[in-house]
């Protein structure tokens, strides 16, 4: 990849990675809600991802390689897998397993450091259910259930659980718990970080000042909104029934190739970027424009003069030389189980140090006696 | 207090505490759910008690000496100080922070041995909110909702908490992560044991034979519903407005012969057992029977030719009697936190052992990929 070419810079105050036009703006129209805060904690990037299976390249530049570019860009990361989560859907125990290796694999393949980052499986570390306690006795039931991921996946099932009700009290307790205070979120999970800031405004009128009100970091290159590319007016999702709709981080060049030469797009020609009425081929320029770091403006200009079954060629070499470097570590990692638990363990133990110091200081903030479990794991583990 | 007079047996098979009268029938009538499970499970009683301040007698009679009378029968007895239960009503943290000391005292004071049983406050053990988060996953919404106390409870409050709604299940993980067989209750949290048993099924179902299903251990000696003294219509409670309605185990001997003597009676003279009738001198009637451990026909035979007036003393007197050693003795403990804590703590590193082999056995049952906290804690206390 040629780093002259990136059309990515980082914001020197924020460190968000953000498109070279919009290079002046990014700090002004944040500036008055973070000075207060930037000055007050320091600064903790939070993020967990599922270990849902199926991993395709929408999981990729939305969630995987984005965690890595904040890691890249120097923040202190705290990143999880968010096994217990999973557990709001049936899941099949050694489906599960399998499933959260391969998302160990496929991070440390994508370049997450665990000596740079706090790298390690949530259920590792105990202080995420017990915050959840804590912050479910102030989380109202009205609130949670008003919330949209809620009503929509709740009307789909015949019995719901209670664990999904509880899920945003969940995710707010484990961005809480390392003091998190920005979240890389997609436009979609906005409402639940409001969950976590409302909680975090409970808490400190009831006990004090306590946490950071964590904000989002939304991405500004369209990777949380990567379509279909079988029906460019849904999402790319892993529980698409047709497996041509989405591109895999598993599947080989020659699959990509195909699925690629096979994306629905539409009767014009020509290569143009145009979301709203050109949904299909402006969905390969966005694909073409992650493996490359690239604007669509340049993307449509080098394609001048290409037809959209040319173009399509094009995008399928830049996916595969993305990814093929990935997924040959992966499938590398993979291999070495023994290995990818080791470092999750140590991943745990980094991170149950920092959740234990918050942890203590928030039960003792609520007058319960909790002898120090803290100072017993870091004995052991010298 | 003279053995020879007490009027309460232990049944030989179940370990229960009778009444005399009962003891042919104790057993015969559970056999038939009891059998299957007592040979796969050991027996293991579990119990919680909110540390909410004010004890009162009933609070006494009701569960700290059952708990104590169940350890005494050699049942191997789990019990904890339920300060995360506590939460889902707002707490002052000192206040909180001096009930769990109290009640640790009393505990103490009235025979709880921390060799002979497992004594800790529960939040200092993770697996109870770490399992609730687990079986939050498989309890249902509409079934928890549909609760008579949190119908109760959620209909006076503006705002409901969501952990109000996950009071049961917290309450199962309680009992599960011991694998407790037995659960000493009132009459009216059978239906929070009944979600347990509801959960232990769903989660057979899914996963395998994993925990037993818990069996409530009811009272026959009325000690689930002692009375105000004030308004005998209601339970005694220390949310009562009037301090008279119920008797502390703080209270001095004369504070007990006062309240005693103020106690709402009727206007018939003759010491008559007759709850529906008469609730206000049966429910002295009852104090007497449990202060002396004798039968409501022994203590009426007694006070044969006694007004109400007269017999209040005599109650009053086995109050101050059965009282006083243990009030004596929880002062003396009060005033020394250091040794209270240093129990705590001891029984936590105990229970832990206990809840990290049940929870390493489910986390493995639902592919959780949890390293074992327990050897690293335990590695640290020897």
């Amino acid at each position: 990849m040629n780093l002259i070419k990136r059309s990515i810079v980082h914001c020197k105050k924020c460190l968000k990675g953000i498109h070279r036009s919009f290079s002046q703006n990014c700090c002004v129209k944040n500036a008055a809600n973070e000075n207060s805060q930037v000055e007050e904690w320091p600064r903790r990037v939070v993020s967990g991802i599922q270990p849902t299976g199926s991993l395709h390249v929408g999981n990729y530049f939305g969630a995987i390689r984005r965690c890595v570019r904040l890691q890249q860009q120097g923040n202190d990361l705290t990143l999880f897998i968010a096994d217990l989560h999973s557990l709001t859907a049936q899941q099949n125990p050694e489906v599960l397993q399998n499933n959260i290796l391969e998302l160990t694999a496929y991070l440390l393949a994508s370049g997450i450091d665990p000596e740079q980052s706090t790298f390690f499986v949530q259920s590792a570390v105990t202080r995420h259910a017990e915050l959840c306690w804590l912050l479910a006795c102030l989380a109202t039931n009205a609130r949670l259930a008003h919330l949209p991921q809620y009503k929509e996946k709740s009307a789909k099932m015949k019995e719901v659980p209670i664990g999904l009700l509880l899920y945003p009290v969940l995710q707010a307790a484990d961005v809480l718990i390392y003091r998190g205070t920005h979240v890389p979120v997609g436009a979609d999970q906005i409402q639940h970080l409001q969950v976590a800031s409302q909680l975090v405004k409970t808490f400190h009128h009831r006990y004090g000042k306590t946490f950071p009100t964590p904000r989002p970091l939304l991405p500004d290159d369209g990777s949380d909104r990567i379509l279909s590319l079988r029906d460019p007016t849904k999402k790319m999702s892993k529980s698409d029934s047709d497996p041509k709709s989405r591109i895999l981080l598993s599947d080989t060049d020659d699959v990509i190739h195909k699925k690629i030469r096979k994306a629905v797009t539409d009767f014009t020609p020509q290569v143009t970027y145009d979301p709203k009425e050109r949904p299909g081929v402006s969905n390969l320029i966005k694909l073409h424009c992650l493996a490359e770091d690239k604007l669509p403006e340049e993307v449509v200009e080098e394609s001048d003069g290409m037809t959209t079954a040319q173009y399509k060629g094009v995008v399928a070499n830049a996916l595969c030389e993305a990814l093929r470097p990935v997924r040959e570590r992966a499938v590398s990692l993979q291999a070495q189980p023994a290995f990818l638990q080791a470092v999750l363990q140590h991943g745990a133990v980094r991170a149950r140090q920092r959740a234990d110091e918050v942890y203590q200081d928030v039960t003792n903030k609520l007058g319960l006696a909790v002898p120090r479990l803290h100072s017993l794991t870091r004995a052991a583990t010298q």
